[in-house]
């Protein structure tokens, strides 16, 4: 047996457990086995280890200091499959990010500043530069809980976060197709949407051309009938128009993430701009992914997307109210330097510090078939 | 924010934040509402705390040296509550009851003998006395995977489990109404049952009285029409009859606990005594509760109960085979002196240790009302 030392965090609507990269280089073992059999994976329950069983519960944040001069730390993100025995190493986890310029200031790679500290993160998985801001009054981190986002019932301290020159980071382009939007096939029903590369790939649909209002609960979204099986076909093929696979079977499941939107308002809630449904992993989203509300909000800037036409900017966008199940998330874009620097504020909490334990090989569950749950 | 010394280890089927009596002691505060917080109840999902949103992963056991010359370790048992800020001190976890004699040798408050460990571990919860065995074989805790339990697809460290004399912890009585077996009344359909207390407080129902086989998958069970209200209303009226309250509506949801009982076994399983599926907060179990097949055990050496009937042993019983969802069960009955011992061996592994943080107050959920999820 091995200790790992692990912090447990909450990134915005995650949780994680974050590892310094050195830490899981453990002789003959890869990465992805040692993940695995910490998380107690494959397992639906993760009973024996520390994954939770759900997908925003089985997630890994990497970090080492970077020896780029223009970045601070590079991280990796890790999907850590439940039932499967595989790790996904293919997208980035926008609520996980947060975790990282608090963990590296703790640690020491980072300076504080006397007020305010910016930390320049590289996630790996994406090529993405991230400046997350986080108060630091007397040159230490607080880690006061005094912000709300939606989904955390709970304050949690802040973190900005600015995804640095978004735009075509899987695509090379912010419109992979050239176009602002595109008429899909009579198959998946004809509809027009816009197809947009920024913090992940992301198919903006509106929500009355699949037949819904745009607003209404996930669950109810979820059990229309036909509905998720019509999208994930629009997502198929659109994936393919942006580049990233050569046939709709050949899509990913993560990648790209679909946007129901459209401008249906309650009336007792907040101001917003959007109201957005995001469909993600095959199910709707009890929120909105961060690096999905990345794209919708250069979408939004731009004259001619479904986005720009139900915000209806009467100038540029400085950033975009989303109405999600969860409530109203708040996107930022700012100007520096003539890159664009789009964001949201997340919060993080520490929850558990300490290490995990890596049991001595072998690694993979050997119980009798008549054990099997 | 706090840290809090703690260990998070599995215990048979479930996963339980294990901590020090002493540590919990925090001024100003009560231990449930520092149980809550580091959790992170009242909320579905306890994102922002250690819970894991489940009832399995929702436990806590608190430990410290007794000062009884009879017992070694006391041990509390806690279940959190998820969505309601409420914990439950009523009953013991007998699978989370396994962390406890590893624990206590590795903090040294018991000394490891060369070969096997005994270590006695009364649960302040039900008054129980737990007579726990481990290897240590040259006076060091094994803590190797040596040993497989149905529902957990990993092995495990093994831990014997001896309940002393479990007979009558709650009600005075083997069997609370002084009969081996009741008619219950008509309007819960007139069936037969056998009311027994060991372990916890358990209703046997024959399957075939309630028109299903016995060996369906839970899902099958949760899924018949009808059945779990009907087997809700038979545990409430049983409640009733054990004493345990006054109207059926005053009983709790967690006792007594109901197993659906046959002789149906599979004929490429292992060989079975009897088939066992049984009712756990409302739904039916992935596996059996340890205090349950403790239960149906004594139950099933006493002539007269539904048990015995369908066992149907040809002489004294000194264990059970019980065919539950996950895989065979195996109980043990021995004499110690007169006393009977009743029990089964679990599986442990620490999955983590160092410390849980607990911020500071206000402990309660304060989100604006928009950002509900």
């Amino acid at each position: 047996m091995r200790e790992i030392d692990a912090t447990w965090m909450r990134g915005g609507t995650s949780k994680c457990w974050v590892f310094r990269r050195d830490d899981l280089d453990i002789p003959d073992l890869s990465v992805d086995d040692v993940l695995l059999r910490l998380y107690g994976s494959p397992d639906h329950r993760q009973v024996d280890g520390v994954g939770g069983g759900t997908s925003t519960t089985s997630k890994a944040v990497i970090l080492a200091p970077s020896t780029d001069p223009d970045v601070d730390v590079e991280y990796t993100f890790a999907q850590v499959g439940i039932e499967e025995a595989k790790v996904d190493w293919g997208s980035n986890c926008g609520n996980c990010s947060a975790v990282v310029a608090p963990f590296a200031i703790r640690e020491g790679w980072v300076p504080a500043g006397q007020h305010e500290t910016s930390v320049r993160v590289l996630n790996t998985n994406t090529r993405q530069l991230i400046v997350q801001r986080v108060p630091t009054p007397g040159g230490r981190l607080d880690e006061a809980a005094s912000e709300h986002i939606p989904g955390v019932p709970f304050a949690g301290a802040p973190v900005r976060m600015g995804f640095v020159d978004p735009a075509g980071r899987s695509t090379g382009h912010l419109f992979p197709t050239g176009r602002e939007r595109d008429r899909l096939s009579d198959a998946v029903g004809g509809v027009t949407v816009t197809l947009v590369d920024a913090g992940a790939p992301v198919v903006a649909v509106r929500a009355a051309d699949v037949g819904v209002r745009g607003d209404e609960e996930t669950g109810a979204l979820d059990a229309t009938p036909g509905l998720l099986a019509r999208l994930d076909a629009v997502r198929r093929e659109a994936g393919v128009l942006m580049g990233l696979a050569d046939s709709p079977e050949a899509v990913a499941r993560a990648v790209p993430k679909l946007a129901l939107v459209s401008d249906v308002a309650s009336d007792d809630g907040p101001e917003t701009d959007l109201t957005v449904r995001m469909l993600s992993m095959g199910r709707f989203h009890p929120a909105v992914p961060v690096t999905g509300s990345v794209a919708l909000t250069l979408a939004a800037g731009a004259a001619g997307t479904v986005v720009h036409d139900l915000v209806a900017p009467t100038g540029p966008v400085a950033g975009l109210r989303l109405a999600t199940p969860a409530g109203c998330v708040s996107t930022f874009v700012e100007d520096h330097d003539d890159v664009p620097v789009v964001g949201v504020v997340r919060t993080y909490r520490r929850l558990a510090s300490g290490s995990v334990l890596l049991p001595d090989p072998p690694l993979l569950p050997s119980a009798p078939a008549t054990a099997s749950a």
